[in-house]
């Protein structure tokens, strides 16, 4: 007969789920209350409200789905896409082929932009879509491509997409919390990210927003959404603020707190310097990599500071490396999908799990396991430019403090 | 801006939400490990393997859906219904409405089979629903009516569905651990529950089980399933046993924790020994509310052990002793729904909470509160009445125990 489980004490630095502060942990572990509780209602207030700072908007229709990160995908698709429609997709890695995948189930035609996995999504061949495609009414990408770590421009093609008539769905769920996602400035009309990524908080959350046109839209559908569980009408009825709760299904409670707290903890710190944070520890973790001889995927101006996929070293078994880690340090790495298998790891330095501790932590254990395999390198390179760049970092702090 | 949340301890005495044993909280705060982690793989398959034991199968595709149960109720449909076809809804309650709602969502027709809210779904009904309409494949009806306490006979309907050459999907959400749920014996093709009801743990996942039949349906469908988050072809990559597990979506991996908890306390307990445990606390409760001269919706024989439905007397203001319940005692009960609504309460004694110290407690506070409102009553009668039937059933057990 199975007994308890006691999972052990792992250093996540894959693309997700991230380190969890052990104040969200706590969070979880508080009483269960009704989901209908009138204090569980106004901490569903605080919840939203903090998601709206989160996502910088003023969006009334933001809120966390009661289900991971692909669930907000489908929500996304399953109440702004009719059948018939015609969506342009942008894909440059695994999450644009999910995309087209909810467009096709939604009885809709994707048409397809692509890219190379580890570019950014290019302004010119959306334009040239939404030119050969005046039917279209939607258009949708990856802002952070969690299979690359690849950031695309979203300001730009949401301005295109709207400049040809169609909303722009954004998946945010790598960026949310580690890098700027401006909903309202950049007009983005529906966005969805994980709870487990930048935010700290455990899987099983997908916050979304939607903005006034994205819910003009749903209300005015022609066939009703395909999916009962996501149909935002419902939802909108027991999420609304100041409205009479309506029940519609029950709240994932105890990870509602859990998420709770990781947005208090968010405000404490405040975005921009949880932006500032991620770019830090990347840089130090960059030069560490660098100085070990690794390459990254992804050309510097469109690295995501929070996913770092660096290429596997000629000789070097990438899997063995990824077991080293796991076993002999409790440290856990992200490994490549599709064309990427087998390639490239993915590092990720996600919310929590933004530190140098991490950072000089897994330094030293790669270093380790990479001159065990014999890949050549000068041993303590890696630790002495990271911490050059914290130093230099440090200094432009000051300088800026100071005027 | 918010502080952290701190909930208030409340006893969850509604249709659920239940109580959640401190041992599924604490669990919920253990550290959070990968999706992909070999260790959380193996709790993994002894979560499917303690779900066999709940729903007594032996069905391969037995899993937690990462969603509450109302998205369990969705993967039932969109798997297993295609567009075109007929189902046959057996309604009483709620959630009868809701599977049509599903239904129609798929494409299909719906063909409603209508009882009396309270009242459990008639065989005979269903047997002419199924002659007039040779062309259905697949019937299904709810085994426990949260919204009424009613319980209908499955074994009954699940044999009159297989003579018409139908699949049956049963909703268990709330019988799952209160009352039998025996999966192979019954022969039920497709069922769903949730995990905050009669197992005791926090909302949020819905254990869902398949039969051979029900996979081979799947595994030939003609239509792709409308959900990519549901798609059980594609979910089973990522929870079939002894497989090399496929990324499919993050799973919520604290919640899993406090599942595997819970079911670990359902096999130390014994799952007849936790039947046994709701009877004998639903026969006090009944014998003290009754004493109180409050009157069951549903006849004895068809009533739900873990849920109560009793009508609200005449002259007493149903919200306000709600209220007072949970402001003066922190005990939460339910609302009637529908047609219900205003009318009824709901008292639910499941899993963790149904105990002798809650049924005591409810009695006391219930009979304090409607004392204020008027209504009359002898003190005592109720708490004595509680007494009694726990003191003939521990004779009854000390009779059998001897022989």
């Amino acid at each position: 007969m199975p007994q308890s489980f006691h999972p052990p004490q792992r250093t996540l630095l894959g693309p997700g789920p991230s380190d969890v502060s052990p104040r969200v942990l706590e969070a979880m572990a508080r009483p269960t209350i009704g989901h209908l509780d009138p204090l569980f209602v106004e901490m569903m207030d605080e919840v939203k409200g903090m998601l709206q700072y989160a996502f910088r908007t003023q969006n009334a229709l933001t809120l966390p789905v009661s289900a991971p990160g692909s669930a907000g995908m489908e929500t996304a698709f399953v109440n702004l896409v009719e059948p018939g429609d015609t969506v342009i997709v942008c894909q440059n890695g695994v999450f644009g082929g999910r995309m087209k995948e909810n467009v096709e189930r939604c009885g809709a035609t994707p048409v397809m932009v692509e890219d190379d996995w580890g570019k950014p999504i290019d302004p010119d061949k959306l334009e040239d879509a939404l030119k050969a495609h005046p039917e279209a009414r939607t258009v949708a990408f990856v802002q952070a491509e969690t299979s690359t770590g690849a950031e695309s421009d979203t300001r730009t093609l949401v301005e295109i997409a709207h400049r040809h008539d169609c909303l722009a769905i954004v998946d945010a769920v790598t960026a949310l919390g580690g890098t700027p996602v401006e909903v309202d400035a950049w007009g983005i009309d529906a966005v969805y990210s994980g709870s487990q990524k930048c935010l700290s908080c455990t899987p099983g959350l997908s916050p979304v927003s939607f903005s006034d046109a994205a819910v003009e839209r749903i209300r005015s559908r022609t066939h009703k959404v395909q999916s009962w569980f996501l149909d935002l009408n419902l939802v909108m009825g027991y999420w609304g603020k100041g409205a009479k709760r309506a029940y519609h299904h029950t709240a994932p409670i105890n990870a509602l707190y859990g998420l709770h707290e990781s947005l208090v903890m968010l405000q404490e710190e405040g975005i921009e310097n949880a932006w500032a944070r991620h770019q830090r520890n990347h840089a130090a973790l960059r030069d560490g990599l660098e100085a070990m001889g690794l390459s990254f995927v992804v050309e510097p101006e469109h690295r995501l500071p929070q996913l770092n996929a660096v290429r596997v070293p000629e000789g070097v078994d990438e899997a063995a490396v990824r077991s080293a880690l796991l076993d002999d340090y409790s440290i856990e790495i992200g490994a490549g999908l599709g064309p990427l298998a087998g390639r490239i790891w993915r590092i990720g330095l996600m919310g929590h799990a933004s530190n140098a501790r991490n950072v000089y932590m897994l330094l030293g254990a790669l270093e380790n396991i990479l001159a065990d395999q014999g890949h050549a390198l000068e041993h303590g390179a890696a630790l002495s430019a990271a911490h050059r760049a914290y130093a230099a970092d440090d200094k432009d702090l000051k300088a800026a403090v100071n005027g």
